[in-house]
């Protein structure tokens, strides 16, 4: 219609899901064989580096990419269909990120977040408010740290830590961050669970750290607003994506080695295992625990990003409403990973136990991640709900 | 800010959910009665019409009240909470709008449709594709019906019917509407199932029934096109939503139960039974049957709107997608009502099997009604479909 | 070989299992009508009685049948799976028996068991030592009894009733029996379960009634022997068979009705619902459900004649691993009656709920009778039993 | 009373449970070291020679400890509770000297058995008539053997080999047995599954290998007799007793972890991880997967017992009502170890899936091992059988 010259426009950013996406692909290639060899995964945190997706969940005006948990959430499943140690190292990166958000001042924010961004620092786990074996004392200028920390996730490897201490005069914790350089510090690779292999879980110790005032997040004596307490829910919502992840990944693991590879069993017959009407219907109960979980993930990641956008304003009903409906979906996440990386055998067989399939990784995996915490716990809590409106206590847990 | 005086606005009209939940409570006072009793339920089907609900699916351009499928589906959810039986009435009603709707052409759409509205008329079901013992024979102006139908829901009391019939020449069925009081027609109330006991479900019978041409929907040796077959989707959909009512319903009885007068078990040591650590767990494996069941049911009610929107574009890609999401609804669905409404005994215990609380009626109403078609075969369906991509057959039940 | 003349042997007494196997067959014939009408079923209880059968757990030396446990309870199931409430009735009855032969003293047990045998008496239960509504209080030759008692099972009908009562001097409860005829003795039939509807368990009423020294079986003030204790484990396992009967029977009808009257689904493809594969799998599901209940419930058995047979040395320790191989079997046949009584729908499919039929009787008895204690505090014990050793507690409920 | 002096009895023989139960302590000490490494067990494959109980079935004419069925299964399940990889060599040994004892002639019996009992040897699985890629051609005097067979248990470090080739003249089987260091045969340990690691199932090459006549058990084109039949039945008895084995172990590690080392959960409230009413009643429901299927198996073992005492006349209703109770039992206990292999972790926690437990070998070894065959066609066997009475097909796998 018209003969003025077409402007190029600029490109548009990547979706950050494809280049969650790309990122899988490339963790799948060596994840069996990862797997195997555990240990630490120092050039596949790279990858993950490269692809930018460590900015993911940091605002736009810091400097970040601006998803929204839905969007993160999503992205964490995506690697853990592939590779759910490094969706955890991912995850539990964007926890910590969160847990600047949600604890830390404006200033924190913007120096934490903005160099987060620009200097694509990878930030690991070393809070456990339950875990009293870290003391922190106040010095001049912060405290001082000592003591050790257990299953510190995606320490081994990091840039930065939040760390939590236990402050003996207020008999609370404290909340801060510090480089995993800082001197005092030191972390040992000895995580060796069966699952997770590569999570780089192991043990930090503090041997007179100094933390300065700057860097304490939350203060001792200082109870946790019930914004700040949904750091926990964003922690059981990536848990509930990791393990919707695997299970995802098991799913079509058994899919395609059911209509590449698999054979019919010699009395079904039928001509293909996938015309097996036992295959089938077993293949559709699986169905039926894996859909109601990705459903319900998703909704609870959308109500997460309506409750951020909610800011200090957040109750502690609608923090007690996140939960419930978080710890629904972790429940069904919780039982799909397991069912569906243990009933898949049933349906392959065999031969599709040999090792160059791996396909025992998926149980594995969800076996060790889904103890985080115990199901039946959050079984109590639901029905505790539905039975008389209590809401999950506020904790690191619920 | 203005000193004009306030121009009184109309009143908004209901919300119709408020009016189906006022309805619903009519129908609960006497519900455990009428189930006892069984047969006809001539006052509550007064009821019913008095609501104005008959009208909540037609559009508004044909004097309805312009519901979308959503809203349709949730009013029949609300009024299986209470009384399944007259929501599986009520839900039918619209059943064979939506079938006017999708089989009929403009005129029969606009003729139908506002008499509907505007006699306040109720429709019932005499449609069963599979069922070759009614017969059509092709006359001067139609066709002539002899013969008889079994299971018609709905079909005693109403204004009108929907009917199909088997016409030899071209092996395939006719669909077509008639006033029940039609010459020929006969409604004979012997349904005696042990559940859903006032559906009017009885048996109809033809002697020489004329059927003229121009309620003739679908014509004999014509392939219904992926719109026309989105009827049995309405149908899997309502059915999903009546299990749904009573699976909400069980869950709400045994609350109510529990905290009004249960006892705790003696070896318990607790004070109130609610506060049992075992009545607690199971009542949160009971949620996490229901919650994801009305999930997924209301993303497929919105999942129907939009292929309605979409009207004869509709592909029998889209149709299909819709069957396996209304597939994955009904199977929760189905698994919740039969669970809750048998396991909620184990927590409300033996006192509460007293006939004056009908707790009973639950298991009883969601057995009978969720035989329509074989669990077994939506699993299948499902599993064939996550294996294979093959989509549910178009037919009376997928 | 021989001329000699046969000498006619005296006929063999009939199998006690034929005989009520005989006596299965006449309740069965009208089963399904008197569990629609409910209420006391006095020409049913004469039946039972003419079979001889209540005398069949009475020792020979008092006159009786003398069988061993293990046969009454068989002889339970077997009349359970044509008729679960009369069934209780007819297992209530020698669940007095054995309180009898457990409490009493030899002169108590010559007395009551022969005169039990010889007049073809009927005994109730009215006793449950958790229930302080009854009052005893010491008279010049006795105590004289007054107050309520509830669900007392057969006491409608029978000849004598076992009787506990509370007395407050020793906070404690005495157990007797006494004829039901007894002055001051009530029984009203007010048991309006919606299951096992004719278990004739009203309620009792005392009114200043007498109850003689002699007739006191356990006098208050004084703790039970492990021997005594017995008698909650006779009542257990005649649940434990109860329930298994009511799976047995469920399993049998879907599996004539399979056989005889259901129509194979139009998808299916198979010429007899017999052979279509889903059918053929949930009916191994529920065999596998069944059968090893039948075989852990007949184990139980024989370990309490094990137990009878030690008379006064049985230990705490003997009693507690009966109580935990009983609590095994009664999960068992819980699940299996409660699984088997609702999942056999989903094989005969929707015709199949027609009243004729009368099949939702299975889940209804069961679902009614299972609520006698929680399961929940059945796994408890097994589990802390497994974990600890720690045996269940002596109670009527374990 | 008298002075003679004693006489000294000859030492009574070990009870070969005992036996068994020694060894599986020798076994569990490196049984977790053993997992990981995979491969070969030689040092252990002596022990078990060493403990006399290669000989165990072996009828005591011919030299062995003559030991029933029933026992022979048991001390299988005991090794399995260690090491049920090695409990399969040893499990599988005795089913290839079932094999000799069913299908060879007695001159056959007489010599191979007794050698066996005499030289202590071992004997490996080379048999499966559905796998045609082995050929056998009439030679002078017997076969020729060229081709290959996979998954031959125990094959590597065998003495003797059961094998079977396919005769294509006859369009059957034939069945045999040879010194594995036969000319021509040899053995790769080429099994890379991720359980049952050290079963040696690896790959059996024939390369003109010579069988000669006297060697041959089955010759081709004969049916087998419904006694020689019962190989398969020997063999699924093995296997159930090897996945209770591991449902034994995984059960008692599970128990001894939760009184010695697990921690309560900090919200539980209760001082021991076993007074967590959560843990007990999970527990317990474990327990009622774990007995019954206990039960079942050694009821099935007694019940082959009687079949192998019936020798030639066993009769096709006879051994088809024996698999009936095979399959039901290793449904059972298929379960069971999946089961328990796999929940022990909801009640044993985080910390327990410590590589240095071990805790996850319970669900893999139970996991490759319960592929032998689909459950889904062992449901379909007894669901058909309980319908229709059709008995189990005799094949390698029922």
């Amino acid at each position: 219609m018209s003969a003025l010259p077409a402007i190029p426009l600029p490109p548009a950013p990547p979706d950050p899901l494809d280049s969650a996406a790309d990122l899988a692909r490339q963790l799948h290639a060596t994840a069996i064989e990862r797997d195997r060899q555990g240990g630490h995964a120092a050039a596949e945190r790279e990858l993950i580096r490269a692809s930018g997706l460590l900015a993911l969940s940091i605002p736009v005006q810091h400097g970040g990419l601006g998803a929204a948990w839905d969007v993160t959430l999503r992205a964490v499943r995506t690697l853990a269909r592939a590779d759910s140690a490094l969706a955890h190292v991912f995850g539990f990166h964007h926890l910590q990120l969160a847990g600047i958000a949600l604890y830390g001042d404006a200033a924190q924010q913007r120096e934490l977040l903005r160099r987060s961004a620009t200097e694509h620092l990878f930030w690991g786990n070393a809070l456990n408010p339950l875990d009293k074996r870290t003391s922190a004392v106040a010095s001049a200028d912060g405290f001082v740290l000592n003591g050790v920390k257990s299953f510190a996730s995606g320490a081994l490897g990091s840039d930065w830590l939040t760390i939590s201490a236990w402050h003996a005069p207020t008999a609370s914790a404290l909340i801060g961050v510090l480089p995993t350089n800082s001197a005092g510090i030191a972390v040992q690779g000895d995580w060796d669970a069966f699952g997770q292999k590569q999570t780089d879980s192991g043990t930090v110790t503090f041997d007179n750290v100094h933390l300065p005032a700057h860097l304490v997040l939350q203060a001792p004596g200082v109870a946790p607003t019930a914004q700040a307490t949904l750091r926990s829910q964003v922690a059981q919502l990536i848990m509930t994506n990791l393990y919707l992840g695997i299970a995802e990944g098991a799913f079509a693991a058994a899919r395609d080695y059911l209509a590449g590879q698999a054979r019919p069993w010699f009395a079904s017959g039928v001509a293909a295992a996938t015309d097996d009407p036992f295959v089938q219907h077993r293949f559709g109960e699986l169905w039926t625990l894996l859909r109601p979980a990705e459903v319900l993930a998703d909704d609870a990641g959308r109500a997460l990003d309506r409750l951020f956008a909610r800011g200090a304003l957040v109750t502690a009903q609608e923090r007690g409403e996140l939960a419930v409906a978080g710890a629904t979906a972790k429940v069904l996440a919780h039982r799909a990973a397991i069912e569906i990386g243990s009933q898949l055998f049933e349906l392959t067989g065999a031969r599709s136990t040999s090792a160059q399939y791996g396909f025992d990784r998926y149980w594995r995996n969800a076996r060790v991640h889904t103890l985080h915490d115990p199901v039946d716990y959050k079984y109590r809590d639901l029905g505790r709900h539905a039975l008389t409106g209590t809401l999950p206590e506020p904790t690191a847990y619920s």
